[in-house]
């Protein structure tokens, strides 16, 4: 069926394309059964949902007329009130506009990803279509708010004949392009001064830890902060080493049980304790950088998880930019800045590690060639720094919805850890268990994480909800966190 | 200085914009800059090549009409003479023609990457300019013959707000739409018959192999070919594990030395050995398929590394397709059947180790999702098909003029391996060591490897060159071989 719709009723051609049913390829198909009518989703959002998509996606540049409201409702059989619906929902959240006398026009281009915080995720959605509703994995990000143009644009450049070199093998440490900005970032951001050649660029920061297990062979002995990110303990079960746990309060790791225990290699996340957000108080940093100064073999792994994002109070530093000889081991990721899914992490050694590691020839980069040049670029030419300015903006507007909508529950919970990350840790007082929290939280199709999940000891730790609130699209975040509320009301 | 070019002489204005001097972009100054009257490159060479970029890379479209000569020496203060030159070089090699009267047109369109073996390559030019003038390492691809067009648009496709899902973190085993196009890919060309959860996607083989070596453990014996690709032994130095060496000889892998020596491990290449290029004989594949089933823990990993590219005789099957106890764990990777720098390689686990590896949990997939994606649709539409078979016959010629310039010298050298793969095996039966033929060379600015760079163990085998023809320019071929040649001589 070809719509037969009047011209002038479209002020630019492309959107004729959307409606002839001809020229769609197969991406656009897709999205055009959407509209179904035995989908439990309302028509009118389908619809909403459709022409939000074609706008982002700039198949409907800006100015470009829509369809009136009758002319629609006729070629998709719906009625006027639905299409209604639809413009109105986007005109509210400022995709369109109405200009009285004319009709609908698109008011937003592609480069509305940088300014619209709200727009509802496809895989938020994807989830949900498996009976989950609302995921709070700490490890989400809001992948609806990705510059998208800017990423695709240092794409084409860089798969280009031009670029043919990029095919071929490249420093197994990583492209000294992108080395050399992680080090000015480094420098600016985090304090931490080292030359590019002492970073080492990896697909994530377990393939890294692994190649460290190995450099230091089996008679390391680890000690990693426990409750705490699980990411060594991970790994290291398939390794013959020692590992200790090491308890943490309300001023960071207990360096004394660092200094009693009989360890060389300490796991720490000092600037933001995963998942309390304890920073490190200086005493005991400089405690832990005494114990490491007085053997050879005593390394501080230091992780800088999600570092980028800091809502209140002065920075803290990292403890690398602390330390004057050598004995911090420095980890950074972009998994939260950009994408957990791009597998680009780095680590920065100390000189003398540095030798030692490339005498240990580990083989070819882990990482793209092409990627680590688009990441370069991104970071080169400011993209990285605006992106990180505008997810700052929209990270903390989430965490705010949150905290505010937690305020009148003080008496059930307290909050730690809402200064920065993506996270933010509920300590439960209630009275349930963590367990009977999840399950509850399960049955209304809520995904959670608690303390649990990243302890090996949990004794002596109140139930604890770690919530990640990044992943959830901010129209959506107070529904979810209502009913998580719900599931802690008796 | 802007360029007064009568605009007549330029038909499209996008060409103007190579002139003024003010649009150009970072990347195409660059380029301008290549222009050097001290550079040891010709002035006429570094034309040419800076107009052929342009083309390349879409900024000189079909039929564009290049400046006059006249105008264009000119403006670049060089003789006409030159422009003359490079222009003649251009039309040689079909980038542009002439018409007569009317002056010089682009005939080539970004398409060329399908259809023109032999630009030079530009990672060639680079090597080149470190004082290298030609690299016969055996990694090497030919990547001025890859698709940038269709990876392009690919890449355009997933990097983008309706594949936002693809941001967060996927299949820690790899997407399932790229493993169900590898098992289809392994079903039809290497008689392997798995599901697709069976295939791990990792970056790069050796990292799949380290997760292996952790899964067998530290009781673990391995054995490997030698002479021999060198990866398991890179690797395994850092592990405990006990490490022997198995001969090779014309039926390939000596498999009464796997029977008679204590290992459970062998890691070997029966389809093409490395870097003889000898295929494992039936009944030694049966020999090691029975020796494996003799224990649970006995396994053969199988690295069928060059087995895209055949030129004679028939397909050698690969040895997991007579695997039906699940004995074989196959390696294949994409590093030469699309390039060394995507760090996209894969295993097959036979049931038994995948739940076992499924247990070990050794999280996230080591590769990005997008370009996860990107090569399952590349192979799903058929772009992958095309391009090997592509690449099949480029590097059929490179061998066949290889080979030629070699045939006058059988009293001084033997050829062995020259029916797959992207080097062949040069015996050489001049009295010269390895040693001084790598010394010699590299006078000349050539860089070889030789058996000894494969091997533990040398003794008992001849001097060999392994020499990779596939990334040299087809152009540069016959004087790189020449000059190879000149070093074996006396």
């Amino acid at each position: 069926m070809v719509f037969s719709i009047e011209k002038t009723d479209l002020i630019k051609s492309v959107s004729l394309e959307h409606f002839d049913g001809v020229r769609w390829d197969g991406e656009m198909n897709r999205l055009a059964c959407e509209l179904d009518r035995s989908s439990p989703i309302p028509i009118y959002e389908q619809l909403y949902d459709f022409i939000k998509k074609e706008i982002m996606a700039g198949r409907l540049p800006y100015q470009t007329k829509l369809p009136s409201k009758r002319s629609f409702s006729d070629y998709l059989r719906i009625s006027q009130n639905t299409v209604d619906a639809a413009y109105q929902q986007l005109v509210a959240e400022g995709y369109i506009e109405v200009l009285p006398r004319k009709g609908y026009y698109v008011m937003a281009s592609e480069d509305l990803e940088y300014s619209q915080p709200d727009l509802r995720s496809i895989a938020q959605r994807n989830v949900e279509s498996k009976g989950v509703m609302h995921s709070f994995l700490p490890g989400h990000i809001d992948a609806s708010m990705f510059p998208f143009k800017a990423w695709r644009r240092l794409a084409k450049e860089m798969i280009d004949t031009s670029r043919q070199d990029l095919l071929l093998l490249g420093d197994p440490h990583g492209e000294m392009e992108l080395r050399r900005e992680i080090a000015t970032y480094l420098y600016h951001a985090r304090g931490v001064t080292c030359r590019p050649e002492q970073i080492v660029i990896g697909a994530g920061v377990d393939l890294l830890l692994q190649q460290l297990i190995l450099l230091f062979g089996s008679r390391a002995k680890y000690g990693v902060e426990n409750p705490g990110y699980q990411v060594l303990n991970r790994i290291i079960r398939h390794f013959p080493n020692e590992v200790k746990t090491i308890g943490v309060d309300e001023d960071g790791l207990k360096v004394d049980e660092v200094v009693q225990g009989s360890m060389n290699i300490v796991y720490t996340t000092p600037s933001h304790h995963f998942p309390f957000g304890t920073v490190l108080s200086y005493n005991r940093r400089v405690q832990l950088l005494s114990w490491a100064k007085e053997s050879a073999e005593r390394f501080i792994i230091e992780d800088d998880y999600d570092s980028e994002f800091r809502y209140s109070g002065k920075s803290i530093p990292s403890l690398s930019s602390m330390d004057r000889l050598g004995k911090v081991i420095y980890f950074g990721s972009f998994s939260k800045s950009l994408m957990p899914s791009i597998r680009i992490s780095y680590m920065v050694l100390p000189e003398e590690l540095l030798t030692r590691y490339q005498q240990a020839e580990f083989g070819h980069s882990s990482v793209s060639r092409i990627d680590q040049h688009i990441l370069g670029r991104f970071m080169n030419n400011g993209d990285f720094e605006r992106h990180l300015n505008r997810m700052r903006k929209v990270y903390r507007r989430k965490l705010e919805i949150v905290l505010d909508l937690l305020k009148p529950h003080k008496e059930i919970l307290s909050v730690f850890g809402e200064q920065s990350g993506l996270h933010i840790a509920l300590i439960i007082k209630n009275g349930m268990s963590e367990a009977s929290i999840k399950d509850r939280a399960k049955e209304k199709g809520i995904i959670l994480r608690t303390l649990s999940d990243y302890s090996t000891v949990t004794e002596g730790y109140p139930p604890t909800i770690v919530l990640g609130f990044a992943g959830i699209p901010e129209v959506d975040l107070k529904e979810a966190m209502n009913q998580l509320l719900d599931c802690l009301k008796g």
